[in-house]
């Protein structure tokens, strides 16, 4: 039996002796290499934080102390110390989620994978000890990464001015978050680091010091109380502590002696302290330290040894498609330049940024300021590519609204993982833009459905000048071509029956599945038109004349049901007085737990057969042929 | 003819004399008083940035040189200086907008009134400047209030890592943004203002060292190079330069030679700067200076001496309905708590703060901290309400989603000036919520109608515990109650015709024009049931067999049209296979700009006249009609 085996539960760790709890390091690096081999997931951050997790659990009493863990993907080491050791269908169906999760053990809280939020809830937890009497502390774990988002410095804010509630945070600086963190304050941070030696500076100073005699008293003391004391001198932890924060550290990370002691005395202190550790992503496993784009961040299914894949890659993804136009695109235009929210890889944005590093921002994980700053490069004369997940577009919603589409910017937006995402779960979906952004004025929104499709309307929506555009492809691998037959305004047709019954309005990537389900349809005697809006926002005024041919429009989106694409038409159709009944398909009212894609879609309905299946039983449909057989009957007598 | 008449674009200000600009000042001050008691609209932030803004446009060159205004609510005087003196209808249909517009004025860049966007705004532009090789400067001219919106941080961080690039921020710091400044960045700017003295303390400091020999040099060279220097010992400006960000200041604000002489300085700085402004908030006039509560931030139209209004008071507000209702319930549950964004007064927390001070926090500018510390709260035992305005809830939809509603926190968010506003222009109006939140699972959002409903509905909401809820209602005085004289499932029926035609469904406030609607549609023969949902999200279960039967639904919504209560409507009927036709009324796709809110609904033909119009004439209602003529007559023939 391992000692890992050992560890039920975290007073397990309590009673372990040095020697084992090295071994233990050990073997849990071990099993994470492993296990995250087998079946994918983030491999380098939690590599990074086995030190850390093994200490915070040694020192604090979980779930009294409530340990957050900001960007979950950094708890699988807090996962196995929490009784939950079966990693073989992690991110998988049934399996453990990639992230906390309150449905697998007590020992999580917050299980959303967007970032930097974890501070803000370790506020409104102290403060609900305060109000309830409760004991207890709270311990927030961020990343370096995560400070550099507005979240984060809000809940600072309120931290600091909270100056006797107990609140510990340990900032677990690797000074990346995907990639290497930028900015100010990551420089601040990198200053910090560096100050290992500062305290046997600082006591030689001291000492330089009292020695010195000045009117009134030794110099130290004098110049001590006349501010902020000597100490800022040379402690430049100035930033956290100007905002009433005490400081501890910088602490080796993968030091659990040391990180002990720090967390012992964050404990003590009676109001929030930061304890700053210094980690490395990746830690211990060769290949992940020697990969300088992300360290192994997230990885797939490998080879533990040779690192190579286990399954085979499924042809160019999305991705890459739009990072080679954008490419193609920079080299004809000097005026379009590109951003992205710590994600300049997963985005696509690496040989943009080969090609021209003055034009491309990486702005650290902050949204908002992504798409402010391209409200203002727009109005300064260039042509900004935001590109980021669609999941995270949420964080700058307000942002596109007023200060990019009110200003009438040309910015194109360029998200990436829209739909359905599968493994990483709930919060990774991208299944909220095409219902929250109908509401932006003038925002003109692209579905592509191909390759084909992506790289010609990327380029339609760089053209445009006055208005933000925005483009959604989803994480898989790209699909073949799906050649138009016809069009019909700006509208693709893809199939077309005679006489149809049921206009299906494709959504991008719903394209294969709507023409599958017009398979179906057409093999049970009821005719389809199915079509590709391309643009999807706004609709296409030749939409209602078309819809008013059929007797029924299916809208297919791999987005939420309410308030997306569906809504948009249905609206479209009532205000030209066209009364065709709509259907809506897509994501229901839910947050999706993590599976594959495909068996998500499967779970939910978004599949051929079921959206034949309701196509086909809906009276509108169905009475129109009986209605059809009645007339063709009577046709027939007639005859 | 007074000196401000002379000045009818920036550069008549360079050839005043000092006398001049003194004089100038005083005429400004007492302008604004005299324009804006006669309209209503911000005095008090524009009474303290007299010398500011006459200072900014004496050292810059605008519009070569950018300056932009955050919260633009601070720009009137920029306005007076920029060839705008005729204030008779500020805010006013057809006259100046109470914002920067850039249709008004080349001057003017930034016209949107979210707060802490300005950093960013500036970060892009000077950006620009740089790659497409432009001159002159970027001045953001930014309150401390908005310094603690997380927005302001991300910008910041940016700003900072580009070290080289000139960008001049003007933090306008009174202390307050709305109420008083709060958190540890507040504390902080507190700390530098009472510093005026650290340059002296510098130079004795400096003095002393040099005299103390020690080996290897002279101390204070020796303590100098180690670290960040001594300078940092004294002078807290830390904070902005651990950022990086060269900082100037503190500078009477209300000095223009001082202001003047700082913006010198950081015009020749060659990359981002802060030049710290103390000014006084409400400046020079009595009235403003003596309110301690906001210091006449906003105010309606009065009598500048006496400072009565001179519009009667239309009866209660919404506001002061809530502000009541949620102190008795604070008395009765000690588990309900409050959170504000820096706007305690204006959405009626100030009884609950006077009642339960350790119940309530106001988070500054900062919406997102306000939504996940309530996750935070309500995780830890407490139901959190949080009080925003309707469009500032915007900033918040992530955290709304991701960790409220993800998690199944009990949180109730309360929306003040929902609907169209008015006076405050595009930004101001709160009319996305309803459709932006559609896609949060298991949210639910209540409209309430009249105060009586607002009362109830609330209380409804406080005892969801597994799940977030949402009341919304509007700015203006609430009306006579509108009695309900039925039920149906959850939906107050409002008014029944016997054999109605068309099911007018009314959310909120849009109640009195649905009856009146409905009145109009009668007259003409055409049967009107009324209901209101009460909750509108999720749609009632027993509104799409009452749906059935009538032959149209007309949704009436104080909201965009797109992605409303209209499409949820929709999408529920078809769900249930009822296709009776579906029209919806809200607000179209656009910016609305600043006029009377009756003016607004006008212009978009959100009245009752315009309503029943569009109803009767729509085929699937006119059809009836003539179709039940038809019958009517061969009924008579049959007679």
């Amino acid at each position: 039996m391992t000692i890992l085996e050992t560890v039920r539960e975290p007073r397990d760790l309590k009673k372990l002796s040095g020697a084992d709890i090295g071994a233990l390091t050990g073997e849990i690096r071990e099993f994470l290499v492993r296990a995250v081999a087998r079946t994918g997931g983030h491999l380098g951050p939690n590599l990074g934080v086995v030190e850390l997790t093994v200490a915070l659990h040694r020192v604090f009493d979980s779930p009294v102390d409530r340990v957050l863990w900001d960007t979950g993907h950094q708890s699988y080491v807090h996962k196995l110390l929490t009784g939950r050791q079966d990693f073989s269908k992690l991110r998988g169906k049934g399996g453990l989620s990639g992230y906390p999760s309150r449905e697998e053990s007590e020992h999580d809280v917050v299980e959303n994978s967007h970032a930097s939020t974890a501070l803000g809830w370790a506020d409104g937890l102290a403060k609900a000890r305060r109000v309830r009497g409760g004991t207890g502390h709270v311990v927030a774990v961020v990343g370096d990464g995560a400070l550099t988002g507005g979240m984060a410095w809000e809940a600072l804010n309120n931290i600091a001015a909270a100056r006797d509630q107990p609140l510990i945070i340990v900032v677990n600086d690797n000074a990346r978050s995907y990639a290497p963190t930028i900015g100010g304050l990551a420089d601040h941070l990198a200053t910090l680091r560096t100050t290992d030696g500062y305290e046997r500076v600082l006591a030689w100073g001291k000492d330089v010091l009292r020695r010195t005699p000045v009117v009134g008293g030794p110099l130290y003391e004098s110049l001590h109380g006349a501010k902020k004391g000597f100490k800022d001198a040379f402690a430049p932890q100035g930033m956290f502590e100007d905002l009433g924060l005490k400081y501890l550290g910088p602490v080796d990370g993968h030091d659990v002696g040391a990180v002990e002691s720090a967390l012992r005395r964050a404990k003590r202190f009676g109001g929030p302290v930061i304890v700053h550790c210094l980690t490395e992503k990746g830690r211990g496993y060769g290949p992940a330290l020697a990969h300088e784009e992300d360290r192994f961040h997230a990885v797939g299914a490998m080879d533990p040894r040779t690192c190579e894949p286990l399954a085979p890659a499924g042809g160019p993804s999305w991705t890459s498609v739009f990072g080679d136009e954008i490419v193609r695109i920079g080299q004809e235009r000097a005026d379009v330049v590109a951003l992205t929210a710590a994600m300049l890889h997963p985005v696509g944005l690496g040989r943009f940024a080969e090609r021209f590093p003055d034009r491309v921002w990486d702005v650290g994980i902050a949204e908002q300021h992504a798409a402010v700053c391209a409200a203002g490069l727009a109005t300064g004369g260039l042509h900004p590519v935001v590109a980021v997940y669609a999941t995270f577009l949420n964080r700058a919603f307000d942002q596109l609204l007023m200060d990019v589409a009110l200003h009438r910017c040309g910015v194109t937006f360029v998200l990436d993982r829209a739909g359905v995402t599968g493994a990483d779960g709930a919060s990774h979906n991208g299944v909220w833009d095409l219902s929250v952004l109908q509401v932006v004025p003038g925002l003109r929104i692209a579905a592509p459905r191909d390759a084909a499709q992506l790289r010609a309307q990327l380029r339609e929506a760089v053209d445009v000048d006055d208005a933000p555009t925005l483009i959604r492809f989803p994480k898989e691998s790209v699909g073949p071509e799906l050649p138009a037959v016809g069009r019909v305004g700006g509208m693709d047709v893809l199939s077309r029956d005679e006489e149809p019954r049921v206009l299906l309005v494709a959504v991008g990537v719903m394209a294969s599945v709507c023409l599958q389900a017009a398979d179906l349809l057409r093999a049970r005697g009821i005719g389809c038109t199915v079509v590709d809006p391309r643009w999807v926002k706004p609709v296409d005024p030749e939409l209602p004349a078309l819809a008013a041919e059929h007797r029924m429009v299916a809208v297919v989106e791999d987005n939420s049901r309410a308030a997306g694409v569906g809504s948009a038409v249905a609206l479209a159709l009532g205000d030209a007085d066209v009364d065709v009944p709509v259907r809506r398909f897509g994501i229901p009212e839910q947050f999706l737990a993590h599976a594959k894609r495909a068996e998500v879609l499967a779970d939910i309905g978004l599949t051929p057969v079921e959206i034949a299946g309701r196509i086909g039983a809906a009276p509108a449909v169905r009475e129109r042929a009986s209605k059809e057989r009645t007339e063709e009957k009577s046709e027939e007598k007639d005859v």
